[in-house]
């Protein structure tokens, strides 16, 4: 009897562990393809659509280099300014992403960025931090090197 | 009666959002007394005790530019060997800091660092992941720029 229920919780701990790691991937997935569609956006020179993976807030952080930029709106003011053109836009890739799920509702991202371009290849790292909204994961903090 | 249970229920909502947000800068002083031992410890010249605000973990993320360190060790070395000496030290602020709960154990904290040292005063600003750990939070995710 003791041996039963000893199993029992053991199969019950597996069960909430599959379920916690099964969820966990379709968090992952579900922030993958915000990222996707960020990156067909960019390549498609819609820095509006791009801009959409962005939690649309005056609290969103943005921060590059020595700057944090606060606030959606200084945030695509400020990509558009410093992207006026297809050939600056360039076409972007993602690539190495690590996604982990700090909670249900956040999950951090380390990721490579690319712009390929007529002129140069500028790169980086950054960081971000997903939120889960009503309508679906957002970026909340970008910080970009 | 109606106008009680509605009256009981706000209370009760009221009490929860007071607690909530007592917890949070609960957890917000933990995690500035982390940072501020880490102060104390870099203007001692102590990197070790400053290293005590890191997760001890292979998979302790540390981003500075184009570069991801992965790991305590690896991180430990690299402090090491970029500031070996008291001068290359200099005396550490850390400013501007804005400490997000995301759960009851994770957070993100945004902030200034700066080096006063006799040649130069580089800094920048990061971004910080805590998690909480049995011995207290500590830092598992780092970007800085």
């Amino acid at each position: 009897m003791k041996n039963l229920l000893l199993l029992f919780s053991f199969l019950l701990l597996l069960a909430a562990s599959v379920s916690a790691q099964s969820k966990d991937g379709r968090i992952a997935a579900e922030i993958r393809r915000v990222m996707d569609a960020q990156v067909a956006a960019w390549n498609a020179g819609d820095i509006d659509a791009f801009m959409r993976g962005y939690w649309n807030s005056p609290e969103l952080v943005f921060v590059s280099g020595d700057t944090v930029t606060k606030g959606w709106q200084p945030t695509i003011e400020r990509y558009k300014k410093r992207y006026d053109s297809r050939a600056k836009m360039g076409t972007l890739t993602f690539s190495d992403l690590e996604i982990e799920v700090l909670s249900k509702d956040a999950a951090k991202v380390l990721g490579s960025w690319s712009l390929a371009r007529e002129a140069d290849n500028p790169k980086g790292k950054f960081t971000l931090i997903f939120r889960r909204f009503k309508d679906g994961w957002k970026i909340v903090h970008d910080h970009t090197s």
